[in-house]
């Protein structure tokens, strides 16, 4: 058996035989269903691109050569060919080896990744230093079809197809991104895929133009000009011709030979080489193999032999199905309801909405912007949009939700899922920005529930909503099992709630950091300070009444927030307590402070930010000092 | 001569003969030069669509069929034949007829734009709801060229080809954006017009076919292929057909025969249609369609017989130009340096930048998202990437800005052009929400010059920086008029700069609002108060221990800005002073409100806000009550 944890460059499989490579591949795929059962992690699209990764790193010199991994989650083979194969126990943990390309981790790692269809305009900016410095390497982005329905994807390979620059696209075409793919961009990818080789096919018309007979005059010139531009014809890469792209493919991405051929073939051309490689994600594992909706995209720990994933126990619904669910639920009565999804149907529990509403349900593919604008214009025409968001993804979308839905007062309803930390995913996927990217914003309502019966209260309260867009935010994985009442019902838009009452302090929060709070309310108590806690649950527009008693009342008053403190909730408290001139208020501010925060379980990072029970029971006993001693 | 105020409704036009069509283009344009040649505007984009917009109201029954104008600085016709004519006069002024679609204008404006590329996604939310309440209006998105190629189109080219939605959208393709247009879909659009008709290649193909003889096997199943995808040969749109379109055109856009025969022809397909017009912006209007740069896209006052511009008296430079030019200097010794435009070289003044280095200028298109990421992938190469974009638009790459540039730490050189209020071109336009979008974003150094002279030094700062990505905003239009110093110099990151000292009250401001803080100062001194004034010239970080000194001090502090305020520079006050347990500190903010601004010039926009110096004068005497009474 080889020892993969030996690997110190990848260098090791320039001189390995085919058969070599195989024995390779198989290791390194035993090694990454072994080792993923235990921490979970990207094992679909990782056994994938065995071969391909194995492949690319024997035709390309990494780190002169620049590989670079769009969207990033399918980087583990080529970690593993870089010396990291020893830190895979640790991975995705805190600490521990990222799941994405880290350039602190390896200096093959030059690029990093974590949202969709960058990798192109990186490979640009890459190749355009090279060009103008003169040097010689070869720049080799590898992205998803999936990822390159993103917009952006889709603006660089238009820029890089007009500059005719030297590089190497590596289109890894698994017929699925995360969930199956849509979009007419995937449509061309299958044509590509079912028609058979692109050489075939242009050998085949040489052959069969030859045969035409010598015509005169304009028909000849048709003739010569249908030779000249072969390359449009039928099956072959048009698309990507069009766009100024050499074609090759399609490649058996399993297939050493082809591979080595191929990537061969295209280091000796010049100008941007677009190398369509079709693989299967899973391949080797047959439980990931035959997934078709995307539930081996991304995993918790499973048995290796049943393909069972190992359950954890959760208190509570998770928070995607509740509101997904509430949605479908209202949209039985209310035909103005519409979802939209920008490619993760599975993610966002849109399934069972999916099934009951095909009609009205959209998935758009890896495309937020056009996810967001569409449901603009579906809200012009009185339609009640729902869009199922990830927080972080939303940032893709904030000129949408400014220009376009917010600026025309639009009814969307956006729902902000992954909401606060995320835990293993790490720094690019943490939803902390979208409280101080939107409380800015005018006419938006944005919320957040304290728990899921509250949610689904939230849930119908957007959905009635007539006024304008509205945003409710809840955090990734599940709620707190509370009951679930029967009826539904709208809350009062800008309204707090008292929680707990107290006469020393207040704290003042929302959402996940509410048990906290609870928490050391209580652990307060026991010392004599009697502390008020506040459901805070509309961010914009506050409860302006109780802001004015808490104030008048001149508690001093703590927000805690799972979201960045520079321009956050707390901020909005300031900002409110100093314009009506409260300005001997003692108020202080918890949350996430200004720095990436990176991958680790959600109570680890907690703890390492400060932002625990135990941190809240300090910070009230400063601010209460007189109380203290008395205690 | 036709009397376009008379017009009410667009149906006036259903009953004209060609003749009259062509009479009433030619009273249009008529009106358009005469009108705009004293209130300026996007005079080049309306000129060339006046058959188009006519032809378009013929065929389709607006309201109820959806005419959907991208960007929307070319529905000045529209606005004609929708009864507005006679608001000509205050086009784009205060409380007047404004430059884009605006619904509460009009019933005919059903889409709001401003920004670009976002019409196919909002046409494609208009059309399923159509299907889901079956009704039978048609969808007609207007898109130019230039706009296709911004990522969120190309998005919803590949959702609408997808689904395969009845559409009619009108690609207007007059080969240039605002600039000249660039990327690899403007030559696949270049050999669309060049080649004549895909319905004449394809009848002549047709002839050449049946001239091949009978062959057997293989060879003849791909004749019948061959036969059978003609639509992919040569000069036709196999772009857009690939995508899933019925490709119509070229159509000449000021044939009103080729137009109208073209529009009918496409109402009675299905799915989605592409109807490729081709259109010369300018047309009729000598000056303008004789322009090759982009001078005539929108303009001031013009003399009509000469176009000649009406000069303004400015001050200083242009902000724009004085960027630019200090970086081409810089750019002579530092070959690091790198610029991107999206789609801006003329309005961000990169013409002598392009001159002096092409290989080292990249305009990229309508493509901010893809701009921010290349100048990513740049800087980790060691390049310096100055990316010039204007603040409004920087808002399309906020992801990229925090996910790919900040996270990775790079050093690029965000150059934020219009910061600030605009004025005509309104609320679309105004770059108030910057401050609020990039204060929360870790590791971005963010600032703002008080005149050009340190403007320039700010750049000259920003390039000899390496610690990561800096910012440098600057308003629209022209310094000063201060003296340039000869030799540039570096500016302490986080450093401020007290103006004027003072004892009673102290005013942080930056950038434009510093002029009227110190009129404000020179006011409110003959009154006996003494403030100080500092250029807070670093938005992050600040300056702490002036920030310390200051609440120190317990003077009053108001904080000014022409931004937002709900997050912004003043809330970053707040924020410091709190969390240095400043909790008694008396400060105030004055901005701009939590609303959309409206187009108007900036003095008349200001002041409605209630941001000038006698707003500052009056708030600083509520600050300072007893100065007051003893003055």
């Amino acid at each position: 058996m080889l020892d993969l944890t030996k690997i110190d460059h990848p260098r090791v499989v320039k001189n390995m035989s085919i058969p070599e490579l195989k024995r390779l591949s198989a290791e390194i795929r035993r090694f990454l269903i072994e080792k993923l059962s235990k921490t979970g992690g990207h094992i679909g699209p990782n056994l994938g691109v065995v071969e391909l990764t194995i492949a690319l790193h024997r035709e390309f010199d990494s780190p002169k050569d620049k590989l670079i991994w769009d969207v990033g989650h399918q980087s583990y083979v080529h970690k593993i060919l870089t010396g990291r194969a020893a830190a895979f126990d640790t991975l995705r943990q805190y600490k521990g080896l990222s799941g994405f390309p880290k350039r602190s981790e390896s200096e093959h790692d030059v690029w990093e990744t974590g949202h969709s269809s960058t990798s192109l305009s990186a490979a640009m900016g890459m190749a355009i230093a090279r060009d103008l410095k003169g040097t010689d390497e070869y720049i080799v982005p590898i992205i998803g079809d999936g990822a390159l329905t993103g917009g952006m994807a889709l603006e660089a390979l238009n820029h890089i197809g007009h500059e005719k620059t030297d590089m190497i696209v590596i289109l890894n075409d698994n017929e699925m991104s995360i969930a199956p793919n849509v979009g007419a961009l995937h449509n061309i990818l299958g044509r590509l895929r079912t028609a058979g080789k692109y050489q075939w096919v242009k050998d085949e018309l040489e052959l069969l133009l030859k045969r035409i007979p010598a015509v005169g005059g304009k028909l000849a010139a048709t003739a010569e000009r249908l030779k000249d531009s072969l390359k449009y014809l039928l099956v072959s890469g048009v698309f990507f011709e069009e766009l100024g792209f050499t074609y090759l493919g399609p490649v058996d991405g399993h297939d050493f030979e082809d591979l080595l051929e191929n990537l061969r073939y295209a280091k000796k051309m010049k100008g941007p080489v677009l190398v369509h490689v079709i693989t299967k994600k899973g391949k080797g594992y047959s439980p990931a193999e035959n997934d078709k909706v995307g539930t081996w995209h991304g995993t918790g720990p499973y048995k290796i032999e049943t393909g069972a994933f190992v359950k954890t126990k959760e208190a509570g619904p998770s928070w995607s199905a509740l509101v997904s669910e509430t949605v479908r639920r209202l949209a039985r009565t209310d035909p103005r309801i519409v979802a939209i999804t920008p490619a993760m149907p599975v993610g966002s529990k849109l399934e069972g909405f999916a099934s009951e509403f095909p009609d009205r349900m959209f998935d758009v593919g890896i495309a937020e912007q056009h996810a967001t604008t569409l449901a603009a214009g579906l809200a012009t025409q009185g339609m009640k949009p729902f869009l199922a968001i990830y927080s972080t993804f939303l940032q893709r979308a904030y000129d949408q939700v400014v220009h376009d839905v917010c600026r025309q007062n639009l009814n969307v309803f956006f729902a902000i899922d992954r909401a606060g930390l995320v835990g293993a995913d790490g720094e690019t996927h943490q939803g902390v920005f979208d409280i101080a990217f939107l409380r800015h914003v005018p006419n938006l309502v944005l919320m957040m529930p304290k728990d899921e019966n509250e949610g689904q209260h939230m849930v119908y309260t957007a959905i009635r909503y007539d006024d304008g867009p509205i945003a409710m935010r809840f955090p990734r994985g599940n709620g707190l099992g509370v009951p679930l009442d029967e009826e539904l019902k709208e809350i009062p838009i800008g309204t707090w709630e008292v929680l707990r009452d107290g006469c020393d302090a207040a704290i003042l929060t929302f959402g996940t950091t509410i048990s906290m709070a609870l928490k050391a309310a209580d652990e307060l108590a026991k010392d004599g300070i009697s502390v008020k806690v506040v459901n805070a649950r509309f961010l914009k527009p506050m409860d302006v009444v109780m802001l004015h008693e808490l104030l008048e009342s001149r508690l001093p008053i703590l927000t805690v927030e799972e979201a960045v403190l520079q321009g956050g909730f707390g901020s909005a408290v300031l900002e409110f307590a100093h314009d009506h001139g409260y300005h001997g208020a003692v108020i202080e501010r918890m949350g996430i402070p200004d720095r990436f925060i990176e991958h680790g379980s959600v109570s680890e990072l907690l703890n390492e930010i400060g932002l625990t029970s135990t941190h809240i029971i300090d910070r009230i006993k400063t601010m209460v000092p007189r109380k203290q001693k008395r205690a």
